[in-house]
């Protein structure tokens, strides 16, 4: 075995790391180890400064003429702007919109529909309950199959499916225990069938480089509350492929590229989606591209929140944060495997870098109490049931000496066997 | 004809009003004259500090375990609280949730499946987009008919319907005319032929007082940016009544009155309306009460304003707010008559106060460039297609002053014709 990585070993990385200037853009308490980005990502300086700007100056003194005279009814596609180069699409692909929940509701059943014959979907077996009661639902109420498979499952599954196979909808990483799929194969594992695919990118957006369009991937839906910093309940986002929009890329360049001739609809159709929603048409006239797919009135508060966060993302180089994201999850296992043998942890996340998301996964039989037994330590990482304990890396903000930290708390708990405090047992909420 | 008001009798009136403290609670530039509340409801001052509060402590320093710790999760159901009063509902009826909207989709999809049998959808024809487009979209999806009638017809349009009726679906209050319609009284012509209603009460609730257990409603949504304050986007609510929860309201007073076989479901299940969400399981369980309703996170810091806007409305009589809200729009009619005779307006708002919300609603073919010539007098009215002038009255904090300044302000514009300039007619949006 190596020499043991110790503390001013982490502390050098931290010197050397790249990326180190992008933390002092974040309120970051000076005690607390923060590894829960990956839940709620740590608010950027910014953010309290715009959404003060818009409650006070905005709402109090433009009042309603703020929708124009601050652009509020631009924020959805503004916020689409500023997302599309974090997971490889195009600006006219991208708004900003309503919950990754019923989001994915959208998706999943406007994927559906564009193919009515086909009649299977295919998700994962332990994918996070919005995907999986979303996709039961709308199985139930088109009359499709749904089926489930494991993760390392899911090829065989998309294929068995074969001509019938409508959609597939996975989480590009999975929230427990950050497996992150093959985006690359799976799409096209998915279209070898025929079928369409929907991607999850609640763990993905902001924590790597996503290639949406290099991946020919037809949906995707993401939140904006986790690797994107925007903030607790954060609005999510939409995307759909260009070729589902009826949008052609330029007429005089491709002259035999038509507009598909079944452009997506928006199956919970309002007002904000309408082609000219000023008119008040009361027959519905779906706008041109991805605009179709908003439906209510912007959460104006919560999207200036987002788009402040997302202007910190400007000139962020998205591989030095996967660089550094699979340098801080390495870190964590390698001192994990030094530091935590014979307590019985296990790693739930996979060795492998090219499998794994922004985030290592132990399971313990007993991690809820270890998880709080940590939080008093003011070490946040959370816990998932019934057995995960969770550690999200974050690599804006993350330090090699939060990994250190973390592991040493966590070490310092099982040698003392403070963890077996009856205090940290009380069940609270876990978010 | 009696004496021409005058602006010292408004004044006068200003004097007498028991609800002018109130104003004090709003942030209102002074030089405004501000009839908009209807799109956009005034900053109260608490929200700016309760929005500061969360961003910087419970965010920033808080991080993720504000969930617990600053009870973010709780916020729908704390918002439901404070909004029950306002609605003439129970706490254990109502939560805030997504935008109006979507909660439009979610209600009418849950009470057309709980009736499958029966397939009319009955509307308004003139009804606001967004009810407009889901009704239609819902009718589409589920293999139902709509009947779209007139205001003054929707009676004989439910009549109609017989046992085919399934749902009606209406606003209570017309967005553009103000039109109000009887709740009780179509509440109960839906019932008599079997059918569930589901109210829309964007422009009810905080306007007036409304009374859905007292009409036996069914099934309502409503808009928390308008009225109540909430700011803009504020998240909307959801009421279901208990009798469709599967709720017994007290079963050893009630030992007859069971639970209903047939309790509403959520047609977009999300985590955050599962019965243990914190179990992350894999089947739908959906919670107890309203709270099934939800679907994913709730938007934590459109929450929190709009929690702080409803806190300003405990010690607020309703009744006085109708009363006044009465006389605002009374005299905002007796003005028009007595100074904009011979300009070509017409009233679109009903002359019975009974049948008037809160908004007094002028016709012009003109009426873009006048709202915009009043914008630039600091009169602050909206403009809804293709005619309309809109002026809404929220007697929280709108004065008799500014009902003679707004109908002042008309007269001088159309007086010195400046809303002929050509700066006035370029369209922009008005929302």
């Amino acid at each position: 075995m190596a020499v043991p990585f110790t503390a001013s070993d982490a502390a050098r990385l931290d010197e050397l790391d790249p990326l180190r200037p992008f933390r002092d853009r974040f309120v970051l308490p000076e005690a607390v180890t923060y590894l829960d980005g990956n839940s709620l990502g740590a608010l950027p300086k910014r953010v309290a400064d715009a959404v003060g700007e818009a409650v006070t100056r905005q709402w109090g003194e433009g009042l309603v003429g703020s929708w124009n005279t601050a652009d509020w009814i631009g924020l959805p596609q503004r916020i689409g702007v500023l997302l599309a180069p974090l997971i490889g699409a195009t600006a006219a692909e991208v708004v900003a919109c309503d919950s990754t929940t019923i989001n994915i509701h959208k998706l999943v059943t406007a994927a559906r529909k564009l193919q009515p014959t086909r009649d299977i979907i295919v998700c994962e077996r332990t994918n996070f309950p919005s995907d999986a009661y979303a996709v039961q639902a709308i199985a139930r109420a088109t009359g499709a199959s749904v089926i489930e498979a494991d993760a390392h499952d899911i090829s065989e599954a998309i294929a068995s499916a074969g001509s019938r196979l409508a959609v597939v909808e996975l989480t590009h990483v999975h929230y427990k225990t950050g497996y992150m799929y093959d985006m690359a194969a799976v799409t096209e594992a998915t279209h070898r069938q025929g079928g369409l695919i929907v991607w999850d990118l609640a763990h993905s957006a902001g924590a790597f480089p996503v290639d949406l369009s290099g991946c020919q991937a037809d949906f995707a839906v993401g939140c904006g509350y986790k690797y994107l910093n925007g903030g607790p309940g954060a609005p999510a986002f939409v995307y759909v492929a260009r070729r589902h929009l009826g949008l052609v890329d330029n007429p005089l360049q491709n002259p035999g590229q038509n507009p598909v001739q079944n452009p997506v609809q928006n199956p919970l159709p309002g007002w904000m989606g309408h082609a000219q929603p000023f008119d008040f048409a009361h027959e519905y006239q779906p706008a041109a591209g991805v605009d179709r797919m908003l439906t209510g009135t912007p959460s104006v508060l919560s999207m200036v929140a987002l788009e402040a966060a997302l202007l910190d993302w400007a000139d962020v180089d998205l591989a030095q944060v996967r660089k550094k994201s699979v340098a801080l999850t390495e870190l964590f296992i390698r001192l994990v495997d030094e530091q935590l043998e014979g307590y019985g942890f296990d790693l739930a996340s996979p060795r492998v870098a090219a499998q794994r998301g922004s985030q290592v996964s132990l399971t313990h039989p007993e991690g809820y109490a270890m998880v709080q037994a940590l939080i008093d330590r003011n070490v946040i990482g959370d816990f998932r049931a019934p057995d995960i304990l969770r550690f999200g890396v974050t690599p804006l903000y993350t330090r090699y000496v939060d990994i250190w930290n973390a592991v040493d708390a966590l070490r310092a708990i099982m040698h003392d066997e403070t963890w077996k405090q009856p205090r940290f047992r009380t069940p609270k909420h876990v978010t």
